[in-house]
């Protein structure tokens, strides 16, 4: 049975009192929400590896993802170990391998084998990768070549999938007569809009739903309805095309609901400030709180070199009005693939971003790192206060720069420090 | 007469029609605001190197200041002015010059001159400095002392000062019986409170306020009032230290524009997400609009070593709810003295929360950046979409890593390139 059908019969499950570790909240309390579809829980029986799993919805702390893999420009295993390593280090909640170049099944085993994290994929990748192999392009694969990836990735320990059901004949209808300025940007919504137009059928997981619900549950794989028609582009914002899919995904994620599926809906995308809080309300809406698992959303076109910030505005601000999980942006976001060094900092800003969400959305004892902290810098007592931050090698490096004689004050204010002052 | 004794007689002014070109709105869009007291322009008429002057205020674009200067433990005049070049190279609007250390003249004459942006200072600074020059403390400085600094300082040609005018007996007696976490954090703030308390007096520059604004109205230089009890931890956020002396900068700013001489005022500090428009609101009605100056704000007390990040998210919902003027924060916010390379993040994350409120609030043709750099990125322009972006090198940098031997794609997608295969 799946954590959702469990919770269901009244079962508090050993995954939900570990993930209740990482909360203010009880198990009870998650398997309430996991329950009524509020909460998801994304751990496939497979996943052996899984020490630190975690709950991601309503009344939990705002949670991060991070994406490593490899592209087919760069594929180095050894590399995105690294990336993972650094992922558990600054302490991302789950990681998503998005490799598209390489040995996709042997990379994705041994991230998923050295993961004590959730691990996420997007199975519609290797199907592309699969059918390149053999000189073929993504048009060219068959309903079963789809299945036959998503049942092999779901037997290797894949805790959660996303699938862009929701790109379907209907919502490239309403694509085609939008004037987007930036088309489709989802690399899994554009092969999965290239392959229904060559092909002229309707997209295989949202024709064959049941089918791919009933591998999900076997394995317990929590369901991320991908949003492939999302805004690549502040103009596209908010608009019919990326209306349209999202209530085709809440329709998708109350028949998962009902087949016991874990389920959550991903999100926009580029987003201007004064639309966030409109976006999280619909998808409340279209799917009963169905958990909201947002792609940054960057608030500005402009910050290339520099979107880890650009979705740290958004993802905050998305966060703070309900939203449940963001997926970070590194700096090299629409440039490359990112380094290690990025994978880092896109962390970290994500993080930021979560618990600055989590204070505000009165996430309980969400404000005790921040009281520590304060405390600390009132007293001056650096050590303690650079421990306690998100990056403490990073924090000591600024701190002792500049050397100060006097070991309490910074190089900053010197003999002018207000704390000292008063 | 100053600019806004000018706009009162409907003369639209050379410095008006220079700030125009800055905006998509015109000169007389500025006259008017200035008339009403919801624009500054800061301008003093000794500033000779001013070329670049800025509006700031009700309607316009957001503006982003970047603090620059020495301290006691680090004072290399070479070093502040390569970071003030990087304040114009990554185009800061305004920049202040808060040495601490060194020959505090020299550094800030060197700077005005070299300088076409408005410069701000805290005058309070030059006090002690020089009261520690002569071996004594900020405690015996005299009033006389104090309003020296103040009238050289403004023969010099600074264009706006910052007056912690609203740390006053009053306020104080709040503040004494407020259990705040972090105390005073402002360091002009500190200093003032500790002369008021040391000599048992009241503020100088409360009580001698007309004084201060004869000297204001003779170069024409605009007062910011600083927040001098701002809250410094988010568990200190909005309580009645920071309300209250709030409400005496309201009182002044009102006499200051009797008075013919520009204001604006300060504001925090550390303030979660969800009590940032609360602040920005009641900032507006104490007076009738005049311009608000954010100093981040800061929503998480846990950010330092990102600082930049956590103030970003602040300042693009505190600009996007009405604030008009922001602050940086670097990385090295709460550690130490900013490097060169920490000042142009800095302005850069606060350019990009700048510009992502500018949208939100609806600043006409704000998004016409937005939407060339996603047309060119749909293209697959990359140099074009690059060299429009807030630091070309570096994401030239990024871009260029990882070479492809496919021109139009980029290392992170290679053939999955969504923009490519739609």
């Amino acid at each position: 049975m799946t954590q959702l059908q469990l919770a269901r019969k009244n079962k508090i499950t050993h995954l939900m009192r570990e993930a209740a570790k990482k909360e203010a909240a009880s198990a009870e309390f998650i398997r309430r929400g996991i329950s009524k579809g509020r909460i998801v829980l994304p751990a496939n029986k497979n996943h052996t590896s899984l020490k630190d799993p975690c709950a991601i919805g309503s009344g939990l702390s705002t949670k991060v993802n991070a994406n490593i893999g490899t592209s087919e420009i760069y594929h180095n295993i050894l590399t995105e170990l690294r990336k993972l390593k650094i992922c558990i280090t600054y302490e991302a909640d789950t990681v998503m391998d998005l490799s598209t170049g390489g040995n996709l099944s042997k990379i994705r085993k041994r991230i998923i084998a050295h993961s004590p994290i959730p691990v996420g994929t997007v199975p519609v990748y290797e199907v592309v990768a699969n059918a390149k192999k053999d000189g073929l392009n993504i048009k060219d694969a068959s309903v079963e070549d789809m299945f036959e990836v998503v049942e092999k990735q779901a037997e290797e320990g894949v805790d959660f999938f996303t699938i862009h059901a929701g790109v379907t004949k209907a919502s490239i209808r309403v694509l085609k007569h939008a004037k987007r300025v930036t088309g489709v940007v989802s690399r899994g919504g554009a092969l999965t809009m290239k392959w229904i137009l060559a092909n002229r059928r309707e997209n295989p997981f949202y024709e064959y739903f049941d089918r791919l619900l009933a591998i999900l549950k076997k394995y317990d794989i929590t369901l991320s309805l991908g949003d492939g028609l999302r805004p690549g582009s502040i103009a596209d914002a908010t608009d019919k095309p990326q209306l349209k899919e999202l209530s085709i995904l809440g329709q998708l994620a109350k028949r998962a609901q009902k087949e016991g599926v874990q389920v959550m809906i991903e999100g926009p995308g580029h987003i201007p400030i004064n639309q966030i809080k409109k976006n999280v309300d619909i998808q409340k809406r279209v799917a009963n709180g169905v958990p909201f698992y947002v792609l940054g959303p960057l608030v500005t076109d402009i910050g290339c070199g520099y979107d880890h910030i650009t979705a740290a505005i958004g993802g905050a601000l998305a966060a703070s009005y309900g939203a449940d999980f963001l997926c970070y942006v590194t700096p090299s976001e629409h440039l490359g693939l990112p380094n290690c060094e990025e994978v880092k900092e896109g962390i970290i800003a994500t993080r930021i971003a979560a618990h600055a969400a989590d204070l505000a959305k009165g996430i309980p004892d969400a404000g005790r790192r921040d009281y520590s902290i304060s405390k600390f810098r009132r007293q001056r007592k650096w050590r303690e206060q650079i421990n306690m931050s998100l990056d403490p090698r990073r924090a000591r490096m600024i701190h002792s720069r500049l050397k100060s004689n006097i070991a309490d004050i910074c190089s900053m204010c010197g003999e002018f420090c207000p704390m000292k002052i008063t």
